[in-house]
């Protein structure tokens, strides 16, 4: 079975093909620029050269036409023709309370998640985009819609209650999600195998760290809290988002600054965290490569933000009264061992012990950042999103197809 | 030397006179409904039964006015005449970055305290008039300045800038202030005492937990961090306040409910927490009654209360890498033994064994909680906000008066 794995944004859409026998990647790429004249297409089979056409591409329905053309082009392309596609999975930010892990595409699912509008307007209405264009492209392929939120679905309510007016949850279903959910649970699944325990006995805290920045708790092999709250916005220092902040630290600057809802948000989510106080990148990379050139405002940025990871961590364990594992993933986790070493340097009261030689290391393995003695384990786990929309898509179409027989 | 301890508030203004011989309470009160049509003066001298007033108070000169009167009654007085008050303390909420210190009230002091008037709206102009009513009253008498954010004036910061546009510290001061810092400063000097060791060789947690709440992190005998941030908002879950929120859930609200600027102030501020939570009272006290009457929305509301002072004592030991000392104060703090075992049973993983009975106990003084082999040692410490005004401002005013010599 092949599986299309599609993350539509508002203007623009990523894609990858997935060969289920093997898990292979035959082949991705993105369409970048959607409604603007000069919309890109890069397309990357593994082992050929990359392919980049521009050209007008409107909205989606035509965007998703252009992948097709190059995933079946006598050229450049990976499948004889269209019909080799059998399912295609979305990704998908918000879910809210309606779903708590993958489901087939229904008409029924469509409406749950133009509901979900109000609460991720910068995601949800693209991603529903991108499932009407494959519908229009594909009508007889099953499609599925994987949520950065259902993992997230297991907290209990004193992790994803707000303590405001019950009001706002009942009439606008403020409250916790979460997100990165896909991420934290194919990470911890993929350290409970490595570690060859069960999951369920396990108490973890993934730390997914890219651009977007989130931890989870994980307990009795569920989501237990995650730093990620209503939006994106909450939790840890991103690259261009806040995080935590004090809440009437957003009326003051709204006020004082003559900022509207929207501005402020803007604020928030893209003037902010390691941008705002670096005032030199949004990036990992750049961050440190600028402290060792001695910038002293990019050493304080790295400084919050790890210290942030930091508290986060010890905030996890009070959670779930203790730690055995800790996990990196994402960009910047996986790749950054001087921001591991800044975390987990300040950790040793937990009994946790860096392997500065392993730490160091680069691979693509899964693999341990601690000495063999340390009492908290610490991981490195490479993510991949993709492959568990892939997964997910492959064993929902599979059980819908025996269950029809 | 006699000292007055003043907290004026916008209609209400708090009085005890101390004697600094032995530090006893000669008196205490408080004016209530200033502004108002029947204002109530409550004086309480120890020992003798209360005097209650009803009259027309109109503005805080009038109101310490009163409070020389009954201080020098010749029937509830304390004090033969106004000329036995040697030096008057108040408090202050927000000191900003000015003030890293308690200090004797100048011209300059008071521009100072005006121009923090914006971070504190509702507190400073109350203090500044509370300052002004006595100047009014006792021309002659020196007066100091007790802040509560002054103890936190040594956060690192990492600890106290917050992720967003550093232009918005430059021009508007936005950054974490914390506060209770006269509480947090008085318990950990107080824990430090009973437990026989420098302050500066502990790293504490001070859990100051009353109607209004927040923890600080205290290492090398300093504020490290600490829960609540520009405003008293941020942080712990309080009686009627929020505490920490995803801060998108601001604007959110503002625009689906249509909320200004001062509405969703007030919201987070005076109709969140408990409060909202339990819909059934902002205190503790009630909270807990209620679960014993098996009210599950009370529960929920402990739960979500308990699990975030939790979290924040986790966080405050990673920021330390390590704790060895929490402690326990204020009205929540000092009396709630369930609360406190609610807190602290989730943290055995830090080597914190709570002692029942010792929990159970009553008693106004420092005491251990925890089992004599307890790795962290947990401590209630009652404390005593009025008294560390009074002898700051002894010892201020006795510095100026052997400096002038």
């Amino acid at each position: 079975m092949k599986v299309l794995v599609i993350n539509a944004g508002s203007s623009s859409l990523k894609y990858q093909l997935y060969d289920m026998r093997d898990e292979s990647v035959l082949a991705s790429g993105r369409v970048e620029r959607i409604g603007m004249d000069s919309s890109i297409v890069t397309h990357e089979p593994p082992g050929k050269p990359e392919v980049r056409s521009v050209s007008e591409i409107l909205e989606h329905t035509t965007a998703v036409r252009r992948v097709i053309d190059m995933l079946v082009d006598p050229n450049v392309g990976v499948i004889a023709n269209m019909n080799e596609i059998d399912a295609v999975g979305h990704r998908v930010v918000h879910g809210g309370e309606a779903f708590k892990q993958s489901v087939i595409v229904t008409p029924e699912v469509k409406l749950e998640i133009k509901k979900l509008f109000d609460l991720a307007p910068l995601h949800n209405p693209a991603h529903m985009m991108g499932i009407l264009a494959v519908e229009a492209n594909l009508p007889e392929v099953p499609q599925t819609v994987v949520f950065d939120t259902a993992f997230h679905q297991t907290m209990p309510r004193e992790s994803y209650l707000y303590p405001i007016p019950m009001v706002l949850y009942r009439r606008h279903k403020v409250r916790r999600y979460g997100f990165h959910g896909t991420s934290h649970a194919y990470v911890s699944a993929q350290a409970a195998s490595f570690l060859k325990q069960p999951l369920e006995s396990l108490k973890l805290i993934t730390c997914h760290i890219g651009n977007g920045a989130s931890c989870t708790a994980i307990k009795d092999g569920k989501s237990f809290d995650t730093s990620m709250g209503m939006t994106p916005l909450e939790g840890l220092m991103m690259g261009t988002r806040s995080g935590d902040l004090d809440p009437a630290v957003v009326p003051f600057v709204m006020n004082k600054e003559d900022l509207s809802v929207s501005e402020v948000n803007s604020m928030l989510n893209k003037h902010s965290g390691l941008q705002a106080i670096s005032g030199l990148s949004s990036d990992m990379r750049e961050i440190t490569e600028a402290i060792g050139e001695g910038d002293k405002n990019a050493k304080l940025a790295f400084d919050m933000y790890t210290y942030r990871v930091r508290k986060y961590i010890g905030a996890y364990a009070a959670a779930m009264n203790g730690v055995d594992t800790i996990v990196f993933t994402a960009g910047v986790g996986e790749n950054s061992s001087v921001l591991r070493k800044a975390v987990c340097e300040g950790l040793t009261f937990l009994g946790l012990e860096l392997d500065e030689e392993r730490n160091n290391a680069r691979s693509k393995e899964v693999r341990f950042i601690t000495k063999d003695t340390s009492r908290v384990k610490v991981l490195v786990v490479p993510t991949n999103e993709e492959l568990l929309i892939a997964r997910d898509t492959y064993a929902l179409v599979n059980e819908q197809s025996e269950a029809s027989l």
